[in-house]
C-alpha cells in the first residue's frame, strides 16, 4: 500500500499539467496516503477495542462528520506556475507553506497570460463578481491585439529599466498582474480539500478554478482515491439546508403532494419572505428545492 | 452603534457566569460589533457602486455563503475557569491566543469538579464516545462519596509534596484531571463561531457544551445579535445533504407521494446500501429525511 | 489607564498617515494596552504570591525572554492603501486577518505609484535583492516620463476593456503591479512586532519599510509605549552572536588587548574560515565585532 | 540523496526511543531532506543567475538570516507516548497537526509516570518556575511509596467507575495528570526547530526537555544533518545582545583592557541600572559578558 502510493508519487512527480497559455502545476512530493489517515484516526481506539471498520467506511465516516484532524496527517507539495493575479487569490489561503520566485533576486519571468479572441468574458449581470458569456471572437480579436501590444510595451519598459541599472525590486513595479510567477506550495490534505472546495466551485474565477480542478482531478484523486470519492460525495456535491429551507420542506411534505408548483412554494415560504419582491435567500431555497425535485421547474 | 456595543461590553465585563460546581466564564474585552463586520466586508465594494444592502441582509448573506473573512474582524477575550480535562478539549482549537494559570509558578488551584449523586452518566451504547442516561441517584451516591474521598487524598498528597519542598512542576504530576485551571482566551469571531458550532453540538461532551452554550447564548448573542441570528439559522440549525441524500430525495419526490414509508425509503435508498444489514450512512439519511417530513417516523 | 488608551485610539482612529504618492495607513481599532498584556501575563501567578514587579519591568522581562503569549492579547486593526507589489510582500504574513478591496466586484482603484526623477534606485551590487544609490535625477527624468506614459496606456487599456463589457475580473489582468489596493488588516501585537521587525529592517524593500516604520513609530509606539521601548531595546537594536562569534570574542578577550586589529581578528577567526578568500559568515562576524568596538574599524 | 534519506527514514521508522518510565517517541514519516530545503530556496533565483553556493553554505545562510520559509518545506511525523501534564505543555505549540488517543472512545492507558526515590526535585529558589537539586534518596523513598499507593487508588477508582457502567468521558475525570497518552504529531521542520529551541532549553521542564532532546539529537540530526549543525551554531548556542548589552561592551572595549573586573563592569553598566540593588537585566548582562570573557568571573 505505502509502496503503491510511492509508485504513484514517482509517476506524477515533476509531470507538468499545462494550464492557461504558459502555466502548469506539478506534484513535487507527498507524505501519506488513504491508509496513513486511517492509521492516525485509529490512535483514538487504542488496543483491545472491537474490530474497526474497513478503510473506506472509516474515511467516509470521518469526512461526513467533519473529523478533520486525520486529513491533516497527509501533506502534499506542488510546484506551480501561475499568473500573479491568480496568485493573489491563491495566497489568501494561509495554512500553506510557500517559496515563491523572487523578482527582487532574479529577472521577472518573461511570460504573461495571453487571451485568445474567443476567450474574452463579459461581466456577469446576475453576479457582481463573476463572468458571463464569451464575447464573439470577432469582437475579441481587437482586444487580443491590444493586449499583445500592451504586453510587449510592458516588457520593453521593464527591460529598459534593467538596462538603465535600476534595481529589480523597483523595475518590476509596472509589470502586468498577469505576469507569471512560480512557487513551491505545500499544504496538508485537510486544508488542500478546503482550498479545492472553494476554488473548484462555480463562483471561483475561471483561472484558479482550472488550476484547482487539475490539482484535484489529476493529482489528489490518484494519491487519495478513497478520500477523493468521499470529498465529492460529501463536500463538493453536497447541499446545505438552512433552518428556513428545512421548514419549507416540512411544509411541502405536509401537503402530501410532490412536487409542488412554484406558486405553492411561494405560499409555503418563510414568513419573513412574504411580500418581498426580491429575496436572495428565497431564490436560493427555490433553486435547492427544484434540484431536489420538490418544486416544479 | 459603537457606543451601544461599548455599553454592552461594560455591562458584561468581568460578570462571571457560573458553570459546573466552581467554574465560570466571563467577558474581558471585545473589539468590534455587527457593524464593524459590515464595514470590513464593504471594502470590497469601493466607491461608486450601487447602494449596498442593509446590515442584517449583508451579514446573513456573508454567513450563508461562507464569506468568513469579515467575521475575523471582530475579536473577543474571555477569562475562564475550567477543569483541566475540559481544557484538554478546548485547547485543541489552535486559532486562539491563550495565557493559562501556571502550576509551575503557583500552587495549583485548590478546587476540583465534584459530581452530585444524580449526575453520573452511563456509557452510551449507540455512541462509543458519549454518555447515555444518568445513573439513579442511589447508585450515584457511592460514587460521589468515593470521589470526595479520593479528591481529598489527592490534595493531601499534593500538599505533602509541597511541604517536603518538592518543585511545584513535579508535585502537580498526580493532580486529578478535573482540577480547575484558569485562562485568558482570545479569539476572533469567525473562529469562535467554529468553536461554538463544534462544542454546542449534541456530540460534544456535556461539560464543554455547557461552557460553549453560555458563551454563545449569554455573551456572543448580545454582542453580535445579527451574526448570532444568522449563525443559528445557517450553521447550528442547518442540515447537510450529501450527494446520496439528495438523490434519495429526488427519487422520493418522483414518487409523487409524501411522506413515504420507511420501507419505501429503503427501496429508494442508494444502490450501495442495498443488502447491508447495518449502514450508518443510510441511518443518517433516514434520520434527516424523517426530520424533513419526507419519510414517516 | 484603559481610559487613556481609549483616548489615544480616538485621536488616531481614521487619521491617515500618507505614504508614497497616494498610499496611507490608519488605525481603525485597538483592543488592549500595555496594562492588558500585564494582566494576562499575571494569570500565571495566581492569588497569594509575592508582590509582582511593576508593569515596565514585567513587560521588559517578558519581551527579553521571548514570553510571547501575553503580546497576543492585544489586537490592532488598520486600514491601508498599498501598491499591489508591496501587498504581495505584506500578505506573506499569515497570522493576520484581511479584507481586501475586490477588483472583481469593483473597478480597480485609479491610482498607481509614480516615481519622481530623483527616486529611481540602482541595483545593489553587494546584495542581490536590494537597492543601491539613487540614479541622478537627470537620468531619472526619462524613466519618470516613460513610467507616466506607460501607466496612462495601462489605465486606458483597462478602461477600454470595461467599456467593451469585459468582466472586471478579466479586465484587470494587465494592471501594473503598482496599482493601489486597500485592505483592512488586523493582527495581534506579537505578530505585528514580528512583522515590524522584518519589515522595518534595512534589508526590507524601501516601500514596505516606509509603511512599517510609520505603523511602528506613529501608531504602535503611542498605543503601547512600554512594549515599544522594550521592542527597540531587545529586538530592533539587538545583535545575535552565533556560537562562532562568541568563540571569536572569547579568543579576543583572552589577548588582554582591546580592540584588536582586523589582521588579529582574522587570525583569531573560526578555524573553518581560515584560508577562505570570501566568507560571508566571517564578514558578518567582523561587522558585529567592529560595531561592538572589539575590532578596529 | 533522496534515496539515502529514504533509507534513514526506513531505519528510524517505528523505532521507539524510550523516555521516562514508560514513554517513547518514534518517527513515523518524513517528507524532504536538506536537499529539498535548498531546492525550495533556489526557486527564488530562477534560471540564468550565477552559480549558486553549495548546500551547506546556503542552509547556513538561510538559518543565520532567519529565512524561515524553506524550512517549512520539510515535514516530520512522530508517534509519541507522553504523560498528560507534559502533553499540556506540548500542545501549546499550535502549528502542528495532532491525533491523540481518545479516553472518550477507549479505556485510559493503564500507565502513569512513577518517580524513583532519587528523582524528586526541590523547588528552585532562584527561579519561580523551575526545579533545584534532587532530594536525597532516603527522603525521596517515602514520596515514591505514597505515589505508588496513590496511583493504585486512582486506577482502582477509575476501574470501579467503568465497572459501574459510567461513561468513559466522565470516569476519567480523576485520572492523575501523569497518566500516559499517545498521539501522532506532525509538524514542519521550521516549527519543529522552534519547538526544540524552546523545549531543549535549560528552563524547560525536565520531562519535556528529555523528549525534545531525543527528537533533536536522535532523529532530526540524522534526517537533516546540515540544518541541525546550523541550528546548533546559530540558534541553540547563540547569544542575544540587547541594545544595552552592546553599549556596555562598547564601553568595556574602550577601556583598552580585557577582561574587566565585576566592579568595573558595574561602573560601566547602563545608566538605568545604577543604584539598583537588584536588577535582573544587569545580572543577565553580566552572565553573558562573563561567558564571552569580557568580564572576570
Amino acid at each position: 500500500m505505502a509502496a503503491s502510493n510511492a509508485q504513484i508519487v514517482e509517476e506524477l512527480r515533476w509531470k507538468k499539467f499545462p494550464l492557461l497559455n504558459d502555466g502548469f502545476v506539478c506534484l513535487v512530493d507527498c507524505m501519506g496516503d488513504d491508509e496513513a489517515l486511517v492509521q492516525a484516526a485509529r490512535v483514538s481506539y487504542g488496543d483491545g477495542t472491537r474490530p474497526v471498520s474497513d478503510n473506506r467506511t472509516l474515511i467516509r465516516y470521518l469526512l461526513r462528520h467533519r473529523h478533520t484532524t486525520p486529513f491533516e496527517m497527509a501533506e502534499i507539495k506542488f510546484l506551480v506556475r501561475v499568473p500573479m493575479d491568480t496568485w493573489r487569490q491563491w495566497i489568501r489561503h494561509r495554512t500553506a507553506s510557500v517559496n515563491e520566485y523572487s523578482t527582487r533576486y532574479s529577472l521577472a519571468i518573461d511570460s504573461m497570460v495571453t487571451t485568445p479572441p474567443d476567450e474574452w468574458r463579459t461581466q456577469a449581470t446576475t453576479n457582481r463578481q463573476g463572468s458571463g458569456d464569451y464575447l464573439p471572437a470577432e469582437q475579441g480579436a481587437a482586444l487580443t491585439q491590444s493586449e499583445a501590444k500592451f504586453q510587449q510595451s510592458a516588457r520593453d519598459l521593464y527591460q529598459s529599466r534593467i538596462d538603465a541599472g535600476i534595481a529589480r525590486e523597483q523595475a518590476r513595479k509596472d509589470l502586468p498582474l498577469c505576469t507569471y510567477t512560480e512557487a513551491y506550495w505545500k499544504i496538508d490534505l485537510h486544508n488542500l480539500l478546503h482550498f479545492l472546495m472553494l476554488r473548484m466551485e462555480s463562483h471561483a474565477q475561471l483561472e484558479i478554478r482550472q488550476y484547482a480542478t487539475v490539482m484535484g482531478e489529476e493529482i489528489v484523486s490518484k494519491l487519495f482515491p478513497l478520500t477523493w470519492e468521499a470529498f465529492k460525495d460529501y463536500i463538493m456535491d453536497s447541499i446545505q439546508l438552512t433552518r428556513l429551507d428545512s421548514q419549507v420542506i416540512q411544509r411541502i411534505a405536509a401537503t402530501g403532494k410532490s412536487p409542488v408548483t412554484v406558486d405553492e412554494f411561494l405560499a409555503l415560504g418563510d414568513p419573513s419572505w412574504q411580500g418581498l419582491q426580491r429575496c436572495r435567500e428565497r431564490d436560493e431555497c427555490l433553486e435547492k428545492l427544484q434540484f431536489l425535485g420538490l418544486v416544479e421547474k
